[in-house]
């Protein structure tokens, strides 16, 4: 089994049902702007996560095609709406929404994109019920997803983050809506209760995993490969695992250093430099890296009940590729 | 009946709902600004008016308690990101969202009242099938809302604008959603097909009419009665039926000053006066009142068919009340 070959061939046929979805529409720079970023490519890694729990639990994947799409218009909208917030200028190696649309359509297009996405859950084909309580289950993750993300902001105002409080701030603004993608998958598909908390907890522990992994690629490739600004989580003293831990490993004229530059909008490329040599001096860089090693671990453990099939092994070698990929 | 005790008694009900609905929360910044719009008081318009519909079908007024709060957050909602946007410092005479909390915090703040407002629909008590007819009109509302939205700053870089065209965009931008509260507040009641269609015929006028009057008061207030910044409109050059109405009906000099100051932000006082003249000189001011009242007389004749009731006079006299307020 290759993986980029089984992940591309789902990723491939999300985005026919993607495109099909998201047509052009009236207004037309609206439109424009909402299809700007869910077009423009991407991992799909959230659709492909809830046709892989699907088929795990040997069900038809055309049940959680509106799913799929919901979760990456969701996933699509909190990026649109972060970039505003963080000022980004490239996503997907393109120009942010508010960049090329100007701010205020930037924040309709995000508005559009939620409602898009709840548009598409009513295609679901299941019965009312099922449909309203896996629904409740979308709207339940958003309001995490909104409280990590103001938890993040929180953090950047704060001097001490723990380590406690990064893996909770992360659990809301990413693993939550792997947990759904995973779980959701799983009862459109019909599962066992036990093989739907299987899936929960392997998204949920996956998801985890794959933000530490991101904060740890931010800091350590550089922009050409990654596509956004690199150093912004350094100018915007972002609480990453990286500088929690680094933070509390050093002192003296290193801490001096540390607080003068990070968090300081106005640092130059050469202070970004050495904050990140700060990062390798304690290694932390190490340190997260490890750790997100240990997540995806249990995330494959919770595989373990789950009855032999070809998703069940994507699953598991999609859980490897999360903390070996370089963008 | 006097109608000011009749909606207050129903706001008064709506506000209890609500504020127990919309608990305090953590991150804590994250949920005062996201209280902070919808517990700031407001006509309640759109509650009030699913409670009258209800009502007005021999409905039980609990059963639209969840969909009555739904209505309020995404109104507000729309407010908190339409503030951002059109970087408008005040609201409800307080400081908007943005101005008090950030521009990041109000662009979660709206994207939680979005959330929560799903949230609130959930605890509709009908059963499943009825519910995802019901929320999925909510959905389709907020669609046309950010299409209105959209269409409302296209007017402003535009020249001209119709009338035909500005009617399209307020009916998207505001008349929808009370043609959607009036007529889901009578499914939910169990009003006949007749009855849902006159309520939603009811709501739509009434809320054109609203739009225009909103529009006619922004121009004939000052800023102390309407409790945000007078004279925005203007230097924002938008396109209401006042200043499409005025335009198509100046020539020579009176059309250079108007083109000179209509849409220049940095318009001084003494400028939107000038401009606020010609609305006056050519009518246009009388104009948009009486398309108002138009609208708003279509609105009360929907209700012919409705069996006598309480709630029918209280519908009419809202009605009448929509053209003649002050605020």
């Amino acid at each position: 089994m290759d993986l980029k070959v089984e992940l591309k061939k789902r990723a491939d046929f999300f985005n026919t049902q993607l495109e099909k979805f998201l047509a052009k529409g009236d207004p037309e720079k609206l439109y424009d702007a909402t299809r700007h970023l869910p077009l423009a490519g991407g991992k799909r890694l959230r659709p492909v996560l809830s046709m892989l729990a699907c088929e795990s639990v040997k069900g038809d994947v055309i049940k959680v095609v509106p799913l799929s799409i919901a979760l990456e218009l969701v996933h699509n909208f909190t990026l649109v709406h972060d970039d505003i917030m963080d000022k980004s200028k490239l996503r997907r190696g393109l120009p942010s929404v508010h960049i090329k649309y100007g701010e205020p359509t930037a924040i309709i297009a995000g508005d559009l994109l939620f409602t898009k996405a709840f548009e598409s859950m009513h295609n679901t084909e299941d019965d009312a019920s099922t449909f309203k309580n896996v629904e409740f289950g979308l709207i339940d993750c958003i309001r995490e997803i909104c409280e990590g993300q103001q938890m993040d902001m929180d953090f950047e105002q704060r001097k001490n983050v723990t380590e406690e409080e990064y893996i909770e701030m992360i659990r809301k603004k990413t693993a939550v809506f792997f947990q759904y993608a995973a779980e959701a998958g799983a009862i459109l598909g019909g599962g066992s209760t036990q093989q739907i908390s299987a899936l929960n907890q392997y998204g949920l522990n996956l998801g985890v995993g794959f933000q530490i992994w991101d904060d740890y690629l931010d800091l350590s490739s550089d922009e050409k490969t990654l596509g956004k600004d690199i150093g912004n989580d350094i100018r915007n003293g972002k609480k990453t695992l990286i500088a929690c831990h680094c933070l509390s490993n050093i002192k003296g004229e290193d801490k001096k250093l540390f607080n003068e530059i990070f968090g300081n909008l106005k640092a130059t490329d050469e202070q970004v430099k050495k904050v990140h040599d700060l990062f390798k001096k304690t290694g932390s860089i190490d340190y997260a890296k490890n750790k997100a090693i240990g997540f995806v671990d249990s995330a494959k453990r919770s595989l373990l009940v789950m009855p032999t099939s070809e998703a069940k092994d994507i699953l598991t070698s999609l859980a490897d590729y999360v903390i070996t990929r370089k963008k």
